[in-house]
Protein backbone atom coordinates (compact mmCIF):
# COMPACT_ATOMS: atom_id res chain seq x y z
CA UNK A 1 0.00 0.00 0.00
CA UNK A 2 1.38 3.36 -0.66
CA UNK A 3 2.85 4.97 2.05
CA UNK A 4 0.82 8.22 2.20
CA UNK A 5 -2.32 7.13 4.18
CA UNK A 6 -3.64 10.35 2.67
CA UNK A 7 -3.60 9.23 -0.97
CA UNK A 8 -5.71 6.27 0.44
CA UNK A 9 -8.17 8.76 1.71
CA UNK A 10 -8.30 11.09 -1.48
CA UNK A 11 -8.95 8.51 -3.60
CA UNK A 12 -11.71 6.57 -1.37
CA UNK A 13 -13.20 10.19 -0.53
CA UNK A 14 -13.54 10.87 -4.48
CA UNK A 15 -14.75 7.41 -5.04
CA UNK A 16 -17.94 7.23 -3.14
CA UNK A 17 -18.22 10.97 -4.27
CA UNK A 18 -18.30 9.26 -7.92
CA UNK A 19 -20.35 6.37 -6.75
CA UNK A 20 -22.77 8.30 -4.97
CA UNK A 21 -23.09 11.29 -7.26
CA UNK A 22 -23.93 8.17 -10.13
CA UNK A 23 -27.01 7.25 -8.02
CA UNK A 24 -28.16 11.27 -6.83
CA UNK A 25 -28.03 12.34 -10.75
CA UNK A 26 -29.74 9.02 -12.03
CA UNK A 27 -32.58 9.74 -9.55
CA UNK A 28 -32.74 13.40 -10.25
CA UNK A 29 -32.93 12.90 -13.84
CA UNK A 30 -35.96 10.04 -13.22
CA UNK A 31 -37.83 12.11 -10.74
CA UNK A 32 -37.06 15.84 -11.96
CA UNK A 33 -36.43 15.77 -15.70
CA UNK A 34 -39.19 17.33 -17.83
CA UNK A 35 -38.49 15.31 -20.83
CA UNK A 36 -36.91 11.92 -21.78
CA UNK A 37 -34.58 13.64 -23.41
CA UNK A 38 -33.53 15.57 -20.62
CA UNK A 39 -33.42 12.51 -18.35
CA UNK A 40 -31.27 10.74 -21.19
CA UNK A 41 -28.70 14.08 -21.13
CA UNK A 42 -28.77 14.11 -17.37
CA UNK A 43 -28.88 10.01 -17.07
CA UNK A 44 -25.23 10.32 -19.30
CA UNK A 45 -23.52 12.35 -16.47
CA UNK A 46 -24.45 9.69 -14.37
CA UNK A 47 -22.85 6.88 -16.28
CA UNK A 48 -19.62 9.14 -17.12
CA UNK A 49 -19.50 9.23 -12.98
CA UNK A 50 -19.85 5.83 -12.49
CA UNK A 51 -17.17 4.91 -14.79
CA UNK A 52 -14.78 6.84 -12.89
CA UNK A 53 -15.78 5.13 -9.82
CA UNK A 54 -14.66 1.67 -11.72
CA UNK A 55 -11.07 3.75 -12.23
CA UNK A 56 -10.90 4.46 -8.92
CA UNK A 57 -11.58 1.48 -7.29
CA UNK A 58 -9.17 0.00 -9.55
CA UNK A 59 -6.32 2.58 -8.31
CA UNK A 60 -7.39 1.63 -5.18
CA UNK A 61 -7.03 -2.24 -5.38
CA UNK A 62 -3.92 -1.81 -7.05
CA UNK A 63 -2.47 0.39 -3.75
CA UNK A 64 -3.33 -2.60 -2.65
CA UNK A 65 -5.65 -1.47 -0.25
CA UNK A 66 -9.42 -2.38 0.10
CA UNK A 67 -11.73 0.22 -1.92
CA UNK A 68 -14.91 -0.59 0.35
CA UNK A 69 -12.43 0.12 3.65
CA UNK A 70 -11.39 3.39 1.52
CA UNK A 71 -14.39 4.76 0.87
CA UNK A 72 -16.43 3.90 4.36
CA UNK A 73 -15.28 7.14 6.16
CA UNK A 74 -16.78 9.38 3.39
CA UNK A 75 -20.50 7.74 3.19
CA UNK A 76 -22.11 9.33 5.71
CA UNK A 77 -20.53 13.33 5.10
CA UNK A 78 -21.55 12.37 1.29
CA UNK A 79 -25.34 10.85 1.54
CA UNK A 80 -25.45 13.62 4.63
CA UNK A 81 -24.38 16.73 1.63
CA UNK A 82 -26.68 15.18 -1.15
CA UNK A 83 -29.45 14.52 1.87
CA UNK A 84 -29.10 18.88 2.61
CA UNK A 85 -28.74 19.33 -0.82
CA UNK A 86 -31.82 17.20 -2.80
CA UNK A 87 -32.65 19.24 -5.48
CA UNK A 88 -36.83 20.22 -5.82
CA UNK A 89 -37.31 21.06 -9.30
CA UNK A 90 -35.07 20.48 -12.57
CA UNK A 91 -33.62 23.66 -12.46
CA UNK A 92 -31.69 23.05 -9.04
CA UNK A 93 -31.04 19.53 -9.92
CA UNK A 94 -28.78 20.83 -13.12
CA UNK A 95 -27.46 23.75 -10.97
CA UNK A 96 -25.86 21.32 -8.12
CA UNK A 97 -25.11 18.85 -11.07
CA UNK A 98 -22.96 21.82 -12.63
CA UNK A 99 -21.49 23.97 -9.50
CA UNK A 100 -21.82 21.90 -7.01
CA UNK A 101 -19.59 18.65 -8.56
CA UNK A 102 -17.36 21.53 -10.13
CA UNK A 103 -16.02 22.79 -6.99
CA UNK A 104 -16.16 19.09 -5.38
CA UNK A 105 -13.68 18.00 -8.02
CA UNK A 106 -11.92 21.58 -8.25
CA UNK A 107 -11.14 20.21 -4.56
CA UNK A 108 -9.77 16.85 -4.97
CA UNK A 109 -7.38 18.33 -8.01
CA UNK A 110 -5.99 20.68 -5.30
CA UNK A 111 -5.22 17.90 -3.12
CA UNK A 112 -4.00 15.78 -5.72
CA UNK A 113 -1.27 18.71 -6.98
CA UNK A 114 1.43 17.21 -5.47
CA UNK A 115 1.30 13.41 -5.73
CA UNK A 116 3.05 11.13 -7.80
CA UNK A 117 2.20 11.39 -11.44
CA UNK A 118 0.31 8.91 -12.28
CA UNK A 119 -2.18 9.36 -9.27
CA UNK A 120 -2.51 13.02 -10.08
CA UNK A 121 -3.01 12.41 -13.48
CA UNK A 122 -6.11 9.93 -12.73
CA UNK A 123 -7.73 12.53 -10.10
CA UNK A 124 -7.37 15.14 -13.17
CA UNK A 125 -9.06 12.02 -15.33
CA UNK A 126 -11.46 11.77 -13.21
CA UNK A 127 -12.09 15.27 -12.29
CA UNK A 128 -12.35 16.46 -15.41
CA UNK A 129 -15.94 17.18 -17.07
CA UNK A 130 -14.81 17.14 -20.54
CA UNK A 131 -18.28 19.22 -22.30
CA UNK A 132 -20.68 16.77 -20.57
CA UNK A 133 -22.29 19.19 -18.02
CA UNK A 134 -22.49 22.04 -21.09
CA UNK A 135 -26.05 20.46 -21.87
CA UNK A 136 -27.01 22.11 -18.10
CA UNK A 137 -25.20 25.58 -18.76
CA UNK A 138 -27.58 25.75 -21.54
CA UNK A 139 -30.44 24.67 -20.05
CA UNK A 140 -30.42 26.76 -17.27
CA UNK A 141 -29.44 30.30 -19.15
CA UNK A 142 -32.74 29.33 -21.42
CA UNK A 143 -34.62 28.64 -18.56
CA UNK A 144 -32.86 32.49 -17.48
CA UNK A 145 -33.86 33.71 -20.51
CA UNK A 146 -37.79 33.01 -20.52
CA UNK A 147 -37.91 33.79 -16.46
CA UNK A 148 -35.22 36.54 -15.33
CA UNK A 149 -36.33 36.46 -12.33
CA UNK A 150 -35.54 32.80 -11.22
CA UNK A 151 -32.12 33.94 -10.86
CA UNK A 152 -32.07 34.94 -7.29
CA UNK A 153 -33.52 31.58 -6.22
CA UNK A 154 -30.97 30.11 -8.17
CA UNK A 155 -28.56 31.98 -6.71
CA UNK A 156 -29.23 31.21 -3.72
CA UNK A 157 -29.27 27.56 -4.13
CA UNK A 158 -25.81 27.42 -5.49
CA UNK A 159 -24.79 29.56 -2.27
CA UNK A 160 -26.21 27.21 -0.33
CA UNK A 161 -24.34 23.88 -2.48
CA UNK A 162 -21.39 25.52 -1.69
CA UNK A 163 -21.97 26.41 2.03
CA UNK A 164 -23.08 22.66 2.23
CA UNK A 165 -20.00 21.20 0.39
CA UNK A 166 -17.81 23.42 2.90
CA UNK A 167 -19.48 22.32 5.75
CA UNK A 168 -19.24 18.18 5.33
CA UNK A 169 -15.71 19.28 3.97
CA UNK A 170 -14.96 20.59 7.39
CA UNK A 171 -16.28 17.20 9.14
CA UNK A 172 -14.45 15.23 6.39
CA UNK A 173 -11.17 17.40 7.60
CA UNK A 174 -11.90 16.83 10.96
CA UNK A 175 -11.88 13.09 10.99
CA UNK A 176 -9.26 12.65 8.19
CA UNK A 177 -6.07 14.81 9.47
CA UNK A 178 -4.10 13.41 6.47
CA UNK A 179 -5.96 14.36 4.02
CA UNK A 180 -6.84 18.00 5.25
CA UNK A 181 -3.02 18.10 5.77
CA UNK A 182 -2.62 16.78 1.94
CA UNK A 183 -5.11 19.69 0.39
CA UNK A 184 -3.26 22.12 2.79
CA UNK A 185 0.44 20.85 1.83
CA UNK A 186 -0.61 20.60 -1.47
CA UNK A 187 1.10 23.92 -2.61
CA UNK A 188 1.79 25.24 0.30
CA UNK A 189 5.65 25.85 1.10
CA UNK A 190 4.42 29.31 1.86
CA UNK A 191 0.80 30.80 3.11
CA UNK A 192 0.54 32.68 0.47
CA UNK A 193 0.47 29.56 -2.04
CA UNK A 194 -2.62 28.83 0.63
CA UNK A 195 -3.81 31.94 -0.23
CA UNK A 196 -3.28 31.72 -3.49
CA UNK A 197 -5.30 27.97 -4.06
CA UNK A 198 -8.26 29.35 -2.27
CA UNK A 199 -8.27 32.21 -5.19
CA UNK A 200 -8.11 29.69 -7.57
CA UNK A 201 -11.21 27.57 -6.06
CA UNK A 202 -13.11 30.80 -5.90
CA UNK A 203 -12.05 31.88 -9.06
CA UNK A 204 -13.39 28.55 -10.96
CA UNK A 205 -16.59 28.68 -8.98
CA UNK A 206 -16.94 32.06 -10.13
CA UNK A 207 -16.42 31.34 -13.86
CA UNK A 208 -18.99 28.44 -13.56
CA UNK A 209 -21.89 30.77 -11.84
CA UNK A 210 -21.27 33.46 -14.62
CA UNK A 211 -21.58 30.81 -17.08
CA UNK A 212 -25.31 30.07 -16.19
CA UNK A 213 -25.80 33.38 -15.87
CA UNK A 214 -26.06 33.62 -12.03
CA UNK B 1 -39.70 5.36 -41.23
CA UNK B 2 -39.62 1.69 -40.87
CA UNK B 3 -43.23 1.24 -42.40
CA UNK B 4 -44.62 -1.26 -39.57
CA UNK B 5 -45.35 1.26 -36.59
CA UNK B 6 -44.83 -2.38 -34.37
CA UNK B 7 -41.03 -1.95 -35.46
CA UNK B 8 -40.72 1.50 -33.49
CA UNK B 9 -43.38 0.45 -30.55
CA UNK B 10 -40.83 -2.22 -30.20
CA UNK B 11 -37.87 -0.67 -30.13
CA UNK B 12 -39.89 2.40 -27.80
CA UNK B 13 -40.89 -0.19 -25.14
CA UNK B 14 -37.45 -1.91 -25.33
CA UNK B 15 -35.79 2.14 -24.70
CA UNK B 16 -37.92 2.56 -22.43
CA UNK B 17 -37.51 -0.38 -20.60
CA UNK B 18 -33.57 0.12 -20.56
CA UNK B 19 -33.92 3.67 -19.79
CA UNK B 20 -35.96 2.89 -16.00
CA UNK B 21 -34.28 -0.38 -15.42
CA UNK B 22 -30.95 1.80 -15.15
CA UNK B 23 -32.93 4.10 -12.91
CA UNK B 24 -34.70 1.62 -10.80
CA UNK B 25 -31.49 -0.56 -10.87
CA UNK B 26 -29.17 2.26 -9.62
CA UNK B 27 -31.92 3.22 -7.21
CA UNK B 28 -31.96 0.14 -5.48
CA UNK B 29 -28.20 -0.50 -5.27
CA UNK B 30 -28.02 2.58 -3.59
CA UNK B 31 -31.02 2.09 -1.25
CA UNK B 32 -30.63 -1.53 -0.04
CA UNK B 33 -27.26 -2.95 -0.93
CA UNK B 34 -25.93 -4.52 2.11
CA UNK B 35 -21.95 -3.05 0.78
CA UNK B 36 -20.52 -0.95 -1.43
CA UNK B 37 -19.07 -3.88 -3.06
CA UNK B 38 -22.58 -5.47 -3.38
CA UNK B 39 -23.98 -1.78 -4.70
CA UNK B 40 -21.13 -1.51 -7.20
CA UNK B 41 -22.29 -4.90 -8.53
CA UNK B 42 -25.50 -4.12 -9.08
CA UNK B 43 -24.63 -0.77 -10.10
CA UNK B 44 -22.64 -2.32 -13.07
CA UNK B 45 -25.84 -4.10 -14.66
CA UNK B 46 -27.58 -0.41 -14.72
CA UNK B 47 -25.06 0.70 -16.37
CA UNK B 48 -25.43 -1.71 -18.82
CA UNK B 49 -28.90 -1.34 -19.01
CA UNK B 50 -28.37 2.44 -19.94
CA UNK B 51 -25.73 1.44 -22.86
CA UNK B 52 -28.34 -0.78 -24.40
CA UNK B 53 -30.58 2.42 -24.13
CA UNK B 54 -27.98 4.49 -26.00
CA UNK B 55 -27.93 1.96 -28.81
CA UNK B 56 -31.98 1.78 -28.68
CA UNK B 57 -32.46 4.74 -28.89
CA UNK B 58 -29.93 5.85 -31.37
CA UNK B 59 -31.58 3.16 -33.72
CA UNK B 60 -34.96 4.83 -33.41
CA UNK B 61 -33.25 7.72 -34.80
CA UNK B 62 -31.70 5.80 -37.91
CA UNK B 63 -34.71 4.25 -39.00
CA UNK B 64 -36.65 8.33 -38.85
CA UNK B 65 -38.39 7.87 -35.51
CA UNK B 66 -38.31 10.58 -32.62
CA UNK B 67 -36.97 8.43 -29.48
CA UNK B 68 -38.94 10.85 -27.24
CA UNK B 69 -42.46 10.12 -29.04
CA UNK B 70 -41.72 6.57 -29.09
CA UNK B 71 -41.09 5.86 -26.25
CA UNK B 72 -43.82 8.13 -24.75
CA UNK B 73 -46.62 5.70 -24.80
CA UNK B 74 -44.94 2.99 -22.58
CA UNK B 75 -43.74 5.22 -19.81
CA UNK B 76 -46.58 5.25 -17.45
CA UNK B 77 -47.46 0.84 -17.63
CA UNK B 78 -43.15 0.22 -17.32
CA UNK B 79 -43.27 3.13 -14.64
CA UNK B 80 -46.29 1.16 -12.82
CA UNK B 81 -44.89 -2.04 -12.94
CA UNK B 82 -42.09 -0.64 -11.05
CA UNK B 83 -43.89 1.06 -8.52
CA UNK B 84 -45.94 -2.07 -7.83
CA UNK B 85 -43.00 -4.00 -7.55
CA UNK B 86 -40.71 -2.08 -5.57
CA UNK B 87 -37.92 -4.25 -3.61
CA UNK B 88 -38.43 -4.35 0.07
CA UNK B 89 -34.95 -5.56 0.78
CA UNK B 90 -31.74 -6.58 -1.18
CA UNK B 91 -33.04 -10.29 -1.99
CA UNK B 92 -36.11 -8.85 -3.33
CA UNK B 93 -33.91 -6.57 -5.53
CA UNK B 94 -31.66 -9.34 -6.75
CA UNK B 95 -34.79 -11.76 -7.69
CA UNK B 96 -36.30 -8.89 -9.74
CA UNK B 97 -32.98 -7.61 -11.47
CA UNK B 98 -32.51 -11.45 -12.42
CA UNK B 99 -36.42 -12.90 -13.03
CA UNK B 100 -37.87 -9.66 -13.99
CA UNK B 101 -35.74 -8.58 -15.90
CA UNK B 102 -35.44 -11.83 -17.62
CA UNK B 103 -38.92 -12.92 -18.62
CA UNK B 104 -39.32 -9.18 -19.91
CA UNK B 105 -36.42 -9.57 -22.11
CA UNK B 106 -37.31 -12.93 -23.27
CA UNK B 107 -40.53 -11.55 -24.38
CA UNK B 108 -38.66 -8.97 -26.40
CA UNK B 109 -36.84 -11.37 -27.89
CA UNK B 110 -39.94 -13.51 -29.01
CA UNK B 111 -41.27 -10.61 -30.94
CA UNK B 112 -38.17 -9.57 -32.53
CA UNK B 113 -37.68 -13.06 -34.08
CA UNK B 114 -39.34 -12.30 -37.63
CA UNK B 115 -38.24 -8.34 -38.09
CA UNK B 116 -35.77 -7.44 -40.01
CA UNK B 117 -32.07 -9.09 -39.17
CA UNK B 118 -30.21 -5.93 -38.10
CA UNK B 119 -33.21 -5.23 -35.78
CA UNK B 120 -33.66 -8.94 -34.58
CA UNK B 121 -29.70 -8.35 -34.03
CA UNK B 122 -30.17 -5.26 -32.27
CA UNK B 123 -32.68 -6.79 -29.51
CA UNK B 124 -30.70 -10.07 -29.33
CA UNK B 125 -28.00 -7.63 -27.96
CA UNK B 126 -29.40 -5.54 -25.57
CA UNK B 127 -31.66 -8.57 -24.22
CA UNK B 128 -28.14 -10.54 -23.58
CA UNK B 129 -27.36 -11.12 -20.40
CA UNK B 130 -23.80 -12.12 -21.01
CA UNK B 131 -23.81 -13.37 -16.99
CA UNK B 132 -23.63 -9.61 -15.99
CA UNK B 133 -26.64 -10.73 -13.87
CA UNK B 134 -24.80 -13.76 -12.29
CA UNK B 135 -23.73 -12.23 -9.24
CA UNK B 136 -27.12 -11.63 -8.32
CA UNK B 137 -27.28 -16.04 -8.84
CA UNK B 138 -24.48 -16.42 -6.39
CA UNK B 139 -25.80 -13.95 -3.75
CA UNK B 140 -29.44 -15.38 -4.00
CA UNK B 141 -28.12 -18.65 -3.41
CA UNK B 142 -25.54 -18.30 -0.20
CA UNK B 143 -28.50 -16.40 1.52
CA UNK B 144 -30.66 -19.60 1.06
CA UNK B 145 -28.05 -21.76 1.88
CA UNK B 146 -27.73 -19.58 4.95
CA UNK B 147 -31.39 -19.08 5.92
CA UNK B 148 -33.67 -21.81 3.99
CA UNK B 149 -37.18 -20.58 5.44
CA UNK B 150 -36.57 -17.23 2.84
CA UNK B 151 -37.01 -19.81 0.18
CA UNK B 152 -40.56 -19.26 -0.31
CA UNK B 153 -40.88 -15.38 0.54
CA UNK B 154 -38.55 -15.07 -2.63
CA UNK B 155 -40.63 -17.42 -4.69
CA UNK B 156 -43.94 -15.72 -4.00
CA UNK B 157 -42.14 -12.75 -4.70
CA UNK B 158 -41.01 -13.82 -8.07
CA UNK B 159 -44.65 -14.93 -9.01
CA UNK B 160 -45.68 -11.50 -8.24
CA UNK B 161 -43.17 -9.81 -10.37
CA UNK B 162 -44.30 -12.03 -13.35
CA UNK B 163 -47.93 -11.61 -12.42
CA UNK B 164 -47.63 -7.66 -12.35
CA UNK B 165 -45.37 -7.92 -15.75
CA UNK B 166 -48.23 -10.00 -17.50
CA UNK B 167 -50.69 -7.47 -16.39
CA UNK B 168 -48.81 -4.40 -17.79
CA UNK B 169 -48.29 -6.27 -20.38
CA UNK B 170 -51.86 -6.81 -21.40
CA UNK B 171 -52.33 -2.93 -20.54
CA UNK B 172 -49.48 -2.21 -23.55
CA UNK B 173 -50.68 -4.78 -25.69
CA UNK B 174 -54.24 -3.05 -25.26
CA UNK B 175 -53.53 0.10 -25.87
CA UNK B 176 -50.49 -0.71 -29.14
CA UNK B 177 -52.35 -3.49 -31.09
CA UNK B 178 -49.36 -3.54 -33.76
CA UNK B 179 -46.84 -4.29 -30.85
CA UNK B 180 -49.47 -7.23 -29.89
CA UNK B 181 -49.57 -8.23 -33.48
CA UNK B 182 -45.91 -8.85 -34.01
CA UNK B 183 -45.62 -10.98 -30.77
CA UNK B 184 -48.63 -13.18 -32.15
CA UNK B 185 -47.54 -13.54 -35.60
CA UNK B 186 -43.48 -13.63 -34.60
CA UNK B 187 -43.75 -17.35 -35.09
CA UNK B 188 -47.36 -18.00 -35.47
CA UNK B 189 -48.52 -19.14 -38.58
CA UNK B 190 -50.14 -22.02 -36.49
CA UNK B 191 -51.70 -21.91 -33.35
CA UNK B 192 -49.48 -24.48 -32.29
CA UNK B 193 -46.08 -21.96 -32.79
CA UNK B 194 -48.10 -19.75 -30.55
CA UNK B 195 -48.10 -22.70 -28.13
CA UNK B 196 -44.65 -23.10 -28.36
CA UNK B 197 -43.58 -19.52 -27.77
CA UNK B 198 -45.36 -19.76 -24.20
CA UNK B 199 -43.65 -22.96 -23.60
CA UNK B 200 -40.05 -21.65 -24.11
CA UNK B 201 -41.12 -18.17 -22.20
CA UNK B 202 -42.22 -20.94 -19.33
CA UNK B 203 -39.53 -22.89 -19.49
CA UNK B 204 -36.82 -20.03 -19.55
CA UNK B 205 -38.40 -18.57 -16.84
CA UNK B 206 -38.48 -22.17 -14.82
CA UNK B 207 -34.30 -22.42 -15.53
CA UNK B 208 -34.15 -18.96 -13.91
CA UNK B 209 -35.80 -20.31 -11.02
CA UNK B 210 -33.95 -23.10 -10.93
CA UNK B 211 -31.04 -21.44 -10.85
CA UNK B 212 -31.74 -18.79 -7.79
CA UNK B 213 -32.78 -22.54 -5.79
CA UNK B 214 -36.40 -21.46 -6.17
Amino acid sequence: MKDSPGVVDLLGVLAYAELSAFARLTDDAAALAPSLADRAALSELAVAEYGHFRLLRDQLAELGADPEQAMAPFVEPLDAWHAQTAPSDWLEALVKAYVGEGIAFDFYREAARRLDPPIAKLVDVVSADEGRSQFAVERVRAALKADPAASGRLALWARRLVGEALSQGQRVAAARPELARMLVEAGADDQAEVSRMFARLTEEHGKRMAALGL
